[in-house]
Order: C-alpha cells, then structure tokens, then sequence
C-alpha cells in the first residue's frame, strides 16, 4: 500500500498518516519527493484498509499494491488445476465441449438434442431448468419437471449435466441432478449464493457478470473457494460494451488474463456473446485461440423452434462442424499457455 | 414488431414470413421498399417473440416497436405513484432524505448517528446489516445482531428503515424490521429474489444494476409489480463506465428518463456513484436537480473510523448544511417535472 | 512512481530494477514486504518513463504517482482562472449561456434566432459554419457562406461566437470570426490540432471526448497551454455508455471533477448529451448544480425545421424560461465550489 | 423507417406526420396496432431525416430500417475487395501481417529490426514518424527525419511501408514515403482527414476509434470511398471498455462483424489492444480466428529499449515463432468466412 500525499501537505499531516500507519499494526516509510511525498507500507499480512488512510488531512490518494484474491490466485498455486467430473477433466491438455439447448424443453426434444450431442463425443449437456429472464412475463424454464428430464439425460446417456441454478431454496434440488452448479452473469455477486455453493460438493461454473471486472470475478471465485470448494471454473460470456453488433462483447482478453492470474480453468461462451447464429463460430474460434479450456455453446437439433435464445443457437450439424474443427486446432495447437510464446 | 428483410430476399422468403406471422395468430403487412422489404406485425396484444421470426431465411433484421414493460409504465397509469411509508411519502413535493451510515455499527454509534439525523427532522435511517462485499474476507455486516440494533433505532426514535435483503432466506426476519427493503445493486438481476420481494407487503427500494439498462431497470420493477406489490421505489446509484475519477458514473440522465416512462418515484445515491466524500455534494445536488424524489446518502458522525465506505461518507454536520440547501432548493424550484418545462 | 515486483521475485532480479532506476537518474528505495518488494522512486522531477522498467524480469506492476498535467493543474496554479471573452466571462461568479442553433442557417433564420437570444441577454452565440457529421452525405455546414453570417452576427448584434474548427487549413478562417474556437469531442485528440490552436490567441473550448478519461482531456487542454494558450475552458457533452435512453451519458462527475483537479473552467453541454429536447432542462439543471461554470446549448426559432439536431433543440421560449430558472439558482446558491461543503 | 405513435397519439397528430411524411416525397404507411400506430414509409431513396418526424406531436420514436452505408457495404458490392499494395495483396486468401516497431528510430536501430522482418519473410513495414501522445511531453516521433528512414526502409528492403499521417499539413510528406496510409484511432472522425485521404491514390488503413460503433467505423471508411479512394482496409485495435486488465478491449466480434456487413478486409491490432506483451500472442490468435485478413503487430530487436509502447512490443524471435504459427494457423483452416459455417 502506499500513500500519495498532496503537494501541499504538511508534515504534521504526513506525520499524522504514519501513526494512523503504526496504529493499524504497520510500518510507514515517509519517501518525500521532488513534489510530494509518498508513504509506503510494509508489515501487513493482507490487505490494508485502504479507507481509513484515505481519508486522512493531506491525502491524495491511497494505491494498493497486493492483489485481495488469495485461494484463487496462480502466486499461491503455481499448479493448473484440473477440475474432475465425473471422470470427465476441465482443464490440461483436453477441450472441454458443453453444448445443449437454452432450456430444458419436453422430454422428447431434450433426449433427442442429448443424443445428437453423446453420438458426436460430446461429454457436457447444458440446459436451464431454471431461467433468468429479463422479463416476468417470459417463460421461466420447466423447473422440477426440467430437473427431472436432466436426470433421465444423466442417466440414460451418461452425459454431465451442467445447470444453472438461481435460488438459494432450489440449490439442493438442483444439486441432485447437476454435475456442474451454474452460476449465471446476473448471480455472479449474489453473496448469498455465492456462500452457499462455496459449502457444496459439486464443481461450480461461475460466468463473469456482464460489468464485472476481472477482480471482482476472481474475489467470486474467491467466496466460493473460501467456502470451501475448491472445483470452480470461470466463463467469460461477453461483457457490457457500447456496442450494438452483438449481444454482449466477448471480452478474450479476460480468459488470457485469467490464464495469467489464475490457476483455475477458464471457458468461453460464444453463444451469449454474440446473440446470432452467424457470429457463433468465429467468436468459438476466437475464444479458444485465445486459450480457453472449453466452451459453453447452444446447440438445439431445432433452433428455429427453440423455446428461448433460438436466434443464437446452432443446429446439431453445424456444431458438428465446428466442434471437429476446433478439436483439431486444440491437437494441431495444444493449449497455447501465453507464457510459452511470451517470454 | 418490423420484420426488415435482406435486400435480395426472394418473393418465396417475404412469403415465409407472412405465413410465419399468420401462424402466430398476428397479421402481416408486407411494405416493399426502394431498396428491400419490411413486414409489419398487427394484431399482438403482448409482445412478439423475436426468436422465432429473426431466424427465417431472408430477414436482414426484427425490431420491437411496443415495451415489454406495463405495470411500471407512466403510459399505463398515468398519475404519479406516491409510497407511503407509514406516513411519509416517497414521491410527490417532498424530497425524501434517507441517511445513515453504510453498514449498522455498535448500539451506541448507531443511536448517536440515528439520534443526530432524528434532530435535523430527518424521517429515514439507511444502514446494512447485511452487506454485499467484494471480497469474502471483508466485514460482512452485524447481521442479526444488526437488525436488532435496527429494531430499537425505530422503536425509539420513530425513523423509517431502509435496510437490504441480500437473501432469499434472511428475507422475513429483515422484512421484520425494515419499514423498506432494499434490493442492491448486484441482485438487480436476481429473480428469485425479486420474485420474493413481491409478495411481500413492504415498499421496495429497487437499485439500478452498475450496467442494467433503463429497460433491465424498469423490468425488474415489473418482476416486483407482477408479484403484487406496487410499492416500488427506484434508484440511481451509477453505472460502470470507463472513468476512474469516481467509483460508478451517476446517470442523472437516467433519473430524468424514468420519470418520464414510469409513473414510480425515482431516487439518486450519490454516496456510491462518489465514492469519495467531496464530490458527495455536486453530485446530490446534480441528482435532486435532475428530478430525483429524494437521495440515499451515507452519514456518520465519524467517517473516518466508519466500518465500511467511510471515504465516500459526510460529516453529520456537512450532510445537515446540504441537507438544508437541497430542501431550499426543492422549496424554490419544486419537483420540475421535465413535462412543464419542454413541451 | 512504485514498481512491484513480483511474490517470486529473485533478489539479482530486484537489484536489476534498482540499477536501471539509477540508471535513469533517479534514486530506487526498495521496500520488502511480507509477500512480496516493492521499489519507490524518489529524485524525479516529472514523470518517469513507466515502459522501460515493465518490462523487467520479476516486475509485477508499474504504479506512477504522479499526475502528468501540470499547466491545467490546480495545484500548479492554485487559483481560478477567468477567461475574458471580450469583457464577458467564463469562470467565476457568473452563469454563462451559450446558445443558438447547432449549424448556421439562413442569415434570416440565424439573424432570428440571434435576436431573440440578444434580447434575453445572452452574450454567448454557438453556430456551425463547418460540421462533423458521422455520414460524408449528411449536411457539412454552410462553410465560408456561415462564416460570413456569423461575422453579421457578431458585428451587428455584439454577440460573441463560438463556433467549432474542424481542419488546420480553415482556422484561420473560423478564427477571424470567433470569439472562442471550439474543438469538438471527434477532435479531442487531434494532436495537430490542438497543436495549432495553442499557438492562437483566442480562447479554446474543448470538448471532452466520447470515451475519454478525465486525464485524457485534462492533458489535451495541457496541449493547448504548452502552446502557449492559456485561455482554454473544458466542456463535459457526455460520454459513449451502454444506455439508449440518450445519446450520450452527461457525466456530471466529471464537471465536479474537473473542478478538482483544474483551475480551468468547464462548461456543460446537455444537448447533445440528451439527444431530445424533453431531457434537456434535467441535464441542464443538473450539470450547473454540479459546478458548471455555464452551459453550451441548441436553441432554434423553429426547432422542427432545423437544419441538423433538431430533435435535441429548445425553443426560444422554453430556453428562455429554462435560462432564468438557472440564473436564479445560480443567484440563489452561489457557483458552490465543492471544497466549502465537503470539508 | 418506422414511426411509432404513443398510445394516446389523436386521429389529428397521427394524419399531421402522414402529411409531413407526403411532403418530404415519401409514401406513408398507417398501421393501427392494438395498443398504438405505427406508420411506415416507402418510396424513399436514401435515408429519411429521422430528426424532422421525431419531433412532430404525438410521435414516440422513429425507428430507421435502412442503413446509411452504401460504397463499404457488402450488399451493394458482394465480393469481397483484395487491397493491391504494390503486388502484396491485403484480403483474401493470404494472412498479411505488418510489423515494426511503435516509431521510427534511430537509422541503424530501425533498419536492423526491418531486416531482421525482412528475412522472416515479412512484406509489410510498421513504424510512426508521426506519433500522436496523449502528452504534449512526449516524445512525438522523428518527423521528417523519420520518413526519410522509413524511405530508406523502402528502398533498400522492398518493404511496403505503413505509417500513420497525422495532419492535412503533413499528409502530402507522408504520401511520399508510405504505402498504406494509416489514419489512428483518435482521428477516426478527423472528418477533415478523412476527405483528404478520400482524395489520395494510396491505401488506407483506418483504425477504429476507441468507442466507435462499426456503423461509425463504416461511415468513416464511406467518406473515403465517397472520395474517390476505394482502397480502404478496416482494423480493430481495441475499445475503450470498463476493465483494467488490459489498454483497449479486443472486440473481436467487430472482426466478424465486419466481415459480414462489408466487403473491405479487416485487420486486427493486438499490441495495442493488450498492452502487455504476454497477452499479445493470445490476443493475435483470437483475432485471426475471428476472420481477421491479417495483424499489425509492434515488432522490436530490443523492446526494453524501445522509444515508445515498449511493454506491448514483441521481440524479434517471439514474433517469428508466432507468425509461423499464424501462417501455419491460416493454411490449415483458411480464411474462414463465418458464412460457411453458418448457415
């Protein structure tokens, strides 16, 4: 931490920001300079309280130098972790495909996308039992009912079942079907829930809000961690630009600089960021060229029929595609850590 | 709804479409252009699903032409909805103060701030008992303990509440105390919470998301609405944007817009957008000018030992001097509704 | 200046940093801490080049300190300055009001407008002659033809002109009908331009940029007054966010920033920040409650057959009642510099 | 274009923008919805004045269906344009890739790093001999001195030099010396630049600003065309967005996008999207599997040296695997035009 005093400051002022200094434990270091002096200091464990000094006479500004994530962080584990599924790994060497329709929809439909999927190898099913909509009056998802068409999908064809949850009191339902716990951009700082999947045994899939900074994504991967689950994967979905050419901005800047600060793996979600079909492939590419662990991608055998988010869904045949293709990139390419081609 | 065509599409593709509008039990009305096709949608009572028609062959692009919000629409009521608050109005001639600091501290602390605002005629208290932190390490609220220090702050001094709900589960024993519950900014977007809020019979304190739309805004009031209750009281607090001379962006804009789409009292919360005490004052008088119902602002009668946000806190006495200058201000100049002065 | 190494940070790699900080002339003082060192800068007079020590081994992080504005600083010249635009102010006690139409008209129709604004005892007239238009076959300005009216204006009526350059090759055109040059937010960072202004000895307004930070613009005016230009007054016209209930975000933080940090003066502009004409007095009222120290704004005789803007353009009575109200609050409570409320 | 009517809009307004419509030559369409009317306009040639009919009374919104590019559009020209840049083509099948340092430096330095390019097989030549800094302070590039190193660069080695042009006055000197003259994000809208280069022989590479949309990156590439140069190549650099992770925000959507909206090719920009060296090579994967036609990347022998931008700046070595990467990238799968994939 370090504290920028003003030009004007006196030095009864800056001696009255080192004692607050020493009375919170730490030891100040006064370095005045050719137009002001600076406070560095040393002796914290964690993070300092950055308010208290700041409010200090003769304070300009209060710089943080330690970064607030611990349990999340690539500098206190300097090991990739993998997160185990079923037998089914994210992260290392493999690309992780979890594709599916927006929402459950009748039994019959949901096993026929299902089985689409498993024939092509894919092991990851998405689908919302739940749904967050913008609007109360849109369809909500099929809830129990979809939980129980998720379960015939886990069962009959062995498919992971990745879901979103969205509701403290649905979590243990949820959690009984669900081989990944979902939590979507809009819950990505719902503390409550946050805490409570923290206290769970299942993987968490923990989606970057859509004005989320990668700090505050970190310190939510954080909660979850702190809670004592350690299997969290992030999913960069596209953030909030000004933009009006997709739906969201797939920011792939933030899955490398994951990579960098994280030892978690990192997926992308190239559905939700471009919100039409058309631009579901190149940002799939993009995303995983810039070294996602895996995508997130909505894929109906019907998607003119979907019953939500059918404009950026891909039909079964498209997927297959691109699925073979991007499989090949990941055998021709490997998983491209940036520090290989960096240093 | 206005289906726009590609400007080669084919007579067989604008066909398709009619029938596709037909099929949803709408009328089509197909408008050919110089250069392309639009089909225009009569007949929905509600709105159209977007999905289903943007995926056809030959369809450039759909535009909605009707809101999806109704309950909270000024152009479905069209009188201005005043919340009682047992016995003080949000909404109508009076600027609503809602003061007090950022989180409930010890009993004494919180009584002495209470009973200072109390003084100054002040009718509502704000403090977390619960609070949304960054960071799982950080100070989490006093919880229950909290809320009984609440409990006394009303039963003795007659202040309103104001107070967040940040959990399904914590929801009744909160609505036990507060007079209003607030949702924060982070769970904007949290429906499951929203939906709870609206069978609830207390007025709704309603944040605006850091990066929701006015569209996302008002339609999370609609959630709270269509539940059942009407007492829904919306606010500004600032979006994320670019800038680093502030800690969220105050969109007094958005103040002045809500007025004029909704018939819900709207108020401003210049303590968060700040972030920093001394732009505390331009930007509550931005917010009241702008046609805000009243502030939420963070008071303490020590900022400086504060437990949480004490950097974008006032002085009691520096809120009681704005205090002041913002109710002259109201008594001058009224509520200036943007209708009186640009038609 | 502060360089943080990184957790790992080898003590050859930290003495490596030490080196080139001497090596640049400075002096480095490296402060171990608990997790990791961090190495201040002392003996610099302006701003050290943050790139060169980045990029060493086991650097973590570059934090400059100081700010790199000097000429626009407050704390450079502790003092408000007041620009004189022919004995008429900008700064200081007064409200000013810039008004007319967005471009040069007719001479009768700008003759018209120039009028009824003279007799409401603005002194302040704002015309296009040359116009930034997002499309090349959209209305660019009457050009010299609106030069020639504007210098009618002025000569016949008194009033002062503001009126935008666009190119080297015509300023000294514009600016021997100018009162005030102004540079539009496109230009902001027309570095030539800027350049070429601040060898002029008329006025500057300078537009803050769509997605510009306030240092950004803070150091464009610097641009201008290391010209040698001193008289340069700043105008906040909002910002390019996600929102689309206005075309810009008026970003009144910033007024009350700029305050802060510059002795400069700085305008409002709630125009073209609103977009439409109903949200224009909110955002006027709003932006001098905030400390502006006037405002830019478009008023027509006939806004609905207005050449360019229209939309957003007030009629001359509905200005006129607009412009009174704010005098009086400006009578009423004074420029309210932040410092006197928030100490 | 659409107008819509508010829900209460009389019989009288309604026929008043049929009338007003009939007068600007257009056909007006009314279509009574069941909530409000909607009325459409055909028999236009161009884009209707949307500012004119949104101000009539009793008119909610006008909603333009046409989009105001033409020469840039894919639809008016459905091939796509291979840039000839002395026998080299920009476009098409091969992945063109320019490289350089930040700014032109001393001769020697400047010609070891364009053969060191040269050898690898490299056809394009990046440097500023004009810099545009956000600091007056800084070092503003070599200038005339700098061309005539860059003419060297030409000369001697063949290469194709790309080099920004910062001003009208100047553009003429840098005509001499460049290939492909490149206009900078801050002067994307230098609608005076614009129709200069509009007017040249040479190529055009025109960054997009900061916080443009494409419709205003589109229209800045229309007004060259408008001018009569038709050579104009798009790139993607980076915008301004929330986070702090990174300089600009690689939207590499905007790639795709583009691609399906114009026929001109597009580059990608990661050096100055990432600002950090160790997320360039990621950042130029994504844009590359984005559909970008090519990379311009900051190249340097020795980048901890470097006058400018050092930190994003690749050295020599790296940038050779990288590009062999890309280039083996580009053989295997191709230039991948999102509409195979797609449909």
């Amino acid at each position: 931490m370090l504290v920028v005093m003003k030009v004007d400051a006196s030095d009864t002022e800056i001696e009255a920001v080192c004692a607050a200094i020493r009375g919170l434990g730490y030891e100040p270091h006064s370095m005045p300079g050719e137009q002001r002096t600076a406070v560095c200091i040393t002796g914290n464990k964690g993070p300092v309280d950055k308010d208290r000094l700041s409010q200090l006479e003769g304070v300009r500004e209060v710089i943080p130098v330690s970064k607030p994530y611990k349990l999340v962080s690539l500098e206190t584990k300097n090991e990739r972790t993998i997160v185990d599924v079923r037998g089914e790994p994210i992260g290392g060497q493999v690309l992780t495909l979890i594709a599916g329709p927006c929402s459950v929809e009748t039994e019959d439909r949901t096993m026929a996308i299902a089985e689409g999927l498993c024939g092509m190898g894919v092991k990851f099913f998405r689908a919302g039992a739940y749904k967050p909509r913008t609007s109360p009056y849109a369809f909500q998802g099929l809830e129990e009912e979809g939980l129980r068409i998720l379960a015939k999908v886990r069962d009959e064809l062995g498919l992971r079942i990745v879901t979103e949850v969205l509701s403290e009191e649905t979590l243990s339902a949820v959690a009984e079907v669900a081989d990944v716990l979902q939590i979507g951009a809009r819950n990505m700082q719902n503390t409550a829930l946050l805490k409570k999947v923290g206290k769970c045994t299942l993987p968490v899939l923990l989606k970057r809000g859509a004005s989320a900074t990668l700090e505050e994504l970190l310190m939510a991967g954080e909660y979850i961690m702190a809670g004592g689950n350690h299997q969290v994967v992030f999913c960069e979905r596209g953030i909030r630009a000004f933009g009006d050419h997709v739906r969201n901005t797939l920011d792939v800047s933030a899955i490398a600089a994951v990579k960098e600060l994280s030892h978690l793996p990192v997926l992308g979600d190239p559905s939700h960021a471009a919100g039409k079909r058309n631009l579901v492939p190149p940002l799939a590419r993009a995303a995983v060229a810039a070294g996602a662990d895996g995508l997130l991608i909505e894929v109906h055998t019907d998607p003119s029929t979907a019953w939500s988010d059918g404009a950026q869904t891909l039909e079964l045949g498209v997927f297959q595609r691109l699925a073979e293709e991007l499989r090949r990139y990941r055998e021709t390419f490997g998983p491209a850590p940036s520090e290989t081609h960096a240093s």
